[in-house]
């Protein structure tokens, strides 16, 4: 019957890192899984996040039946709040993972309408004619999920964002068992992280991280100081603990790492030693070898607390000589000239600073290496592989592993960036139609300021040379122009250099003013496009630069 | 006696990377040790090239001796042309060196009048007090020399950039013997490269990169393209040397890849087996698997042979499915997604990319790691020590390396920042007055382009949230405005959202305007200034975003 369709709609985090979301749509009924943002290149001038854009659910509003979230990080939650202000439709994850989205929905005010239902690993959703298990998988934050999609066309597994980790530090394990029994009784499709398809091997445990932790302990002979994600509850946990046994106090620092902790603990998933907290405040008058302090802003974010340590600006903590101070997170690509700016202040006040691109890093990834991948892809079995979470060499390089395995008879890879669909039927899958997607620019925190394309193209276009605004004054009796031209510019080039140019320029538009005809300078838009046309030849000419022009009409 | 003074000047590459130079003076007598440039950061909008601050030098123009290049990468060469410019001092370096000067002088239309002069690795040159031998050592480029620096008050050595190849390609060894007897005589002062300080043990040997070449013309089933540095002279010949015993013909695009092999085949640098090149136009046309493309543009720079190569716009070569794309260089930080981003765009058209995070990559350090400083340090056992070449963080864990193997009586180091000086005397090293130096930069490749902080500054400001501009027209007779404000914007806000909020933002003005005394009404710059102050106000409040406003006023 050709109504009985499945269809893969990726949303965001295909062929792009971040802003992962995925619809799965069997007829008129939708669920959405993950809805995350990413943090803008520097090419987005002036955005501070940006999100999918959700039209398309929007546009199938009817047929939402919600959103359901694999793990707590931004890129998989930090859209929730946007999707909700468009659809409000429930929200099921972890405890953990819904806390932290409780969080963001607070900053928005927008809480009281939410709609947040907690699942748990090993629980099954009905959602429609969906059919959702939550499977506990390994990776960098806690209650970290991947859903198996029954479907009456199939099984559908999303991985999520995993790691195959044999020792968690919380000895919560990757519940093999449960996608074993899936591939055995067979899957429809895959769909899992490609993050890490170009690391041979395995990723190590997250319990390699703390021997590398403890060396930083022994070693520091005053003030230690780590940064690490706030989310990172299984290094929070390894640093309280060390901690303890060292005998140092701990203090936390940061918003986020004040938050999250909190969260983590009520919900019992750190465990802070009776007595070993210090607040803030206290850390200055502390003996210095028996305190570490825990800040969030491992990526040189400006107004991170990490980041106002290094420039001596932060109210609690002061670095001194002798003080070490050690990066326990990866560099996320983009941010290694902040990273390593942040890192020279800190060694400019005397601190030992110890950071990703030593050896061996105070770190490791989240992400299963390409051993990892297919162990998952021998375990699934699946008919068909959609790798997710890359960029798309990425994605093509696990695409091709997957097809160098397919002995248990792999029918079909697709590689699909944001865009593109999958359709599957009873008689295959195959690619479908184009749907509309793309990204949301947001300026600041708010919910309702959208940067558009053009806007963003301008501030690029500005950021190059600057602008040049020639003003003519136009008599609105007579429609003759009043005086001579004015000129303005910013940006462009420096006063000295620019007067003579701009003198220069200001000839150029009144001979291209005397030159036209009186039917041109009728039409002042055809005059605005005139005056812009010859004063760009002129300027590329002088000056090799390329302002923006925009010549301005007045009428007085 | 107190006028027997030596002085160390850093001009650049102290505390930043790239645009190395360095002043050595000796009371009335400068040289000038390398004079590099380096590729912005992004926050330097519209600026392509900084290089240092040469007004020192200006200053102290007939004091200038001379001006020494220990190698030929842009970081140490690229302000030649800059600094000639202020001051046509002679050049001094080794031939392949001064071969690629000639390139860049060529650029300027320099070169007729440039003293270029060539020294020999083992030959020593006279400036003024300064007896200077070149010591050849092994980078990543040929022809490479620290510099043995003889002055009336001790030794200095320079190391330039190094590693310690104990297997270098080309079989020229570093020269650690003619170091090893400086270090014997005594020295006063080492200044040595501080790259990779953060590395230990050992960087491989440029020859361990063969087995992974060629492993690539074993796997490659198809076309295989190589992007590589074009001064990496030992990785070309490498190449070649694979391609000639693989039976694959070599092809060379990008215009540097061109010139420099062209330059180093003319110094019998680099050996070209007869009959194995092929012309770019041949490529298409040849078996693909009996082809090699070594092409420029490693870091994804947006004209680059590589890059249009990636988004299928060369002329030469259209990358089909199968082909193999292999990246043979560091990443430098800052370009990783513009690399990626020509990785994602390659594995689109079906090649099979090979690049840095894999493991292990096609590439091996130029610099020395913590080991091989180490080794420099003990065979040079100088009094003083400065690090050089590195952000502050390596120059200080170099300082520290420094200080842990002090046995033979080290007497200080000393981490200096461009702008910092080193003073020596016979009593002695210490802090000298600090000299004003800085960043030049420029626009585009000419050498009158200069673009000024402010403007840049400027720039900033105008990615960030655009311009906003009221503009208010006067009647030259009455003194009055003459009609509404007119208010002109761009890269602010969509004209949909503005309209409104600009609307309103007339009415400010007027506000401000009719609210004014007369004798402030008298005074444009004070109008200009509160107009700017309320419009300001009321935008971040209605906005929240902080354009810049620039008030004009028109007199009709």
């Amino acid at each position: 019957m050709s109504d009985k369709k499945l269809q893969i709609i990726p949303l965001g985090g295909l062929g792009e890192f971040g802003m992962n979301s995925m619809a799965v749509r069997y007829n008129d009924d939708i669920i959405v899984l993950d809805a995350g943002m990413m943090f803008p290149d520097a090419e987005l001038l002036g955005v501070d996040i940006v999100t999918p854009d959700f039209t398309y659910l929007e546009q199938n509003a009817d047929k939402v039946r919600g959103v359901v979230l694999t793990h707590g990080h931004e890129d998989h939650i930090g859209g929730v709040p946007f999707l909700l202000a468009q659809l409000n439709v429930p929200v099921y994850g972890t405890a953990f993972t819904l806390a932290l989205v409780e969080r963001r929905l607070e900053e928005h005010q927008m809480l009281d309408k939410a709609k947040l239902k907690i699942v748990k690993p090993g629980e099954k959703l009905e959602l429609g004619p969906f059919s959702i298990e939550f499977v506990h998988v390994t990776h960098s934050i806690v209650q970290c999920v991947a859903l198996a999609i029954t479907t009456p066309l199939g099984i559908i597994i999303h991985t999520g964002d995993f790691k195959v980790d044999p020792t968690p530090t919380d000895n919560e394990l990757f519940d093999l068992h449960t996608l074993a029994a899936y591939g055995k009784r067979g899957v429809l499709l895959l769909m899992s992280d490609s993050t890490n398809v170009d690391r041979p091997g395995y990723t190590e445990s997250e319990r390699a991280v703390g021997p590398r932790l403890e060396d930083l302990f022994v070693r520091a002979p005053r003030r230690l100081v780590i940064s690490c994600f706030s989310s990172s509850i299984h290094r929070l946990q390894q640093i309280l603990d060390l901690a303890d046994e060292y005998g140092r106090k701990v203090a936390f620092l940061g918003r986020s790492m004040l938050a999250t902790t909190e969260i983590a603990h009520d919900l019992g998933l750190l465990t802070i030693p009776n007595g070993i907290l210090l607040r803030p405040q206290d850390i200055m008058q502390s003996v210095p070898n028996k305190t570490v302090t825990v800040v969030s802003g491992t990526q040189g974010e400006p107004m991170s607390a990490m980041s106002r340590v290094a420039v001596d600006n932060h109210k609690s903590l002061s670095i001194e000589p002798g003080d070490m101070v050690a990066l326990s997170a990866r560099i996320i690509p983009g941010n290694e000239k902040a990273i390593y700016r942040m890192m020279n202040h800190l060694a400019r006040r005397g601190a030992d600073v110890v950071y990703g691109s030593m050896n061996p890093p105070i770190h490791v990834s989240g992400h299963g290496s390409s051993e990892e991948l297919r162990l998952v892809l021998n375990l699934v079995r699946p008919k068909y592989f959609v790798p997710i979470h890359g960029e798309y060499r990425q994605m093509a390089k696990h695409a091709q592993l997957a097809q160098h395995l397919s002995h248990w008879g792999l029918e079909g890879t697709f590689v699909l960036e944001s865009g593109d669909t999958l359709e599957i039927d009873e008689a295959g899958a195959r690619r479908g139609e184009q749907i509309t997607v793309g990204r949301v620019c947001i300026d600041s925190g708010t919910l309702d300021e959208v940067v558009e394309d053009m806007v963003i193209r301008d501030r690029r276009h500005l950021s190059e040379d600057g602008f040049v605004l020639p003003i003519i004054a136009i008599n609105k009796h007579t429609g003759k122009p009043e005086g001579l031209p004015e000129i303005v510019s910013r940006g462009f080039m420096s006063m000295e250099e620019s007067s003579s140019v701009l003198q220069e320029a200001r000839q150029i538009v009144l001979k291209t003013l005397d030159s036209s005809s009186p039917e041109e300078r009728g039409d002042w838009g055809v005059m605005q496009e005139k005056i812009r046309a010859d004063l760009k030849r002129y300027l590329t000419k002088q000056t090799s630069r390329r302002p923006l022009i925009m010549p301005v009409i007045l009428e007085v």
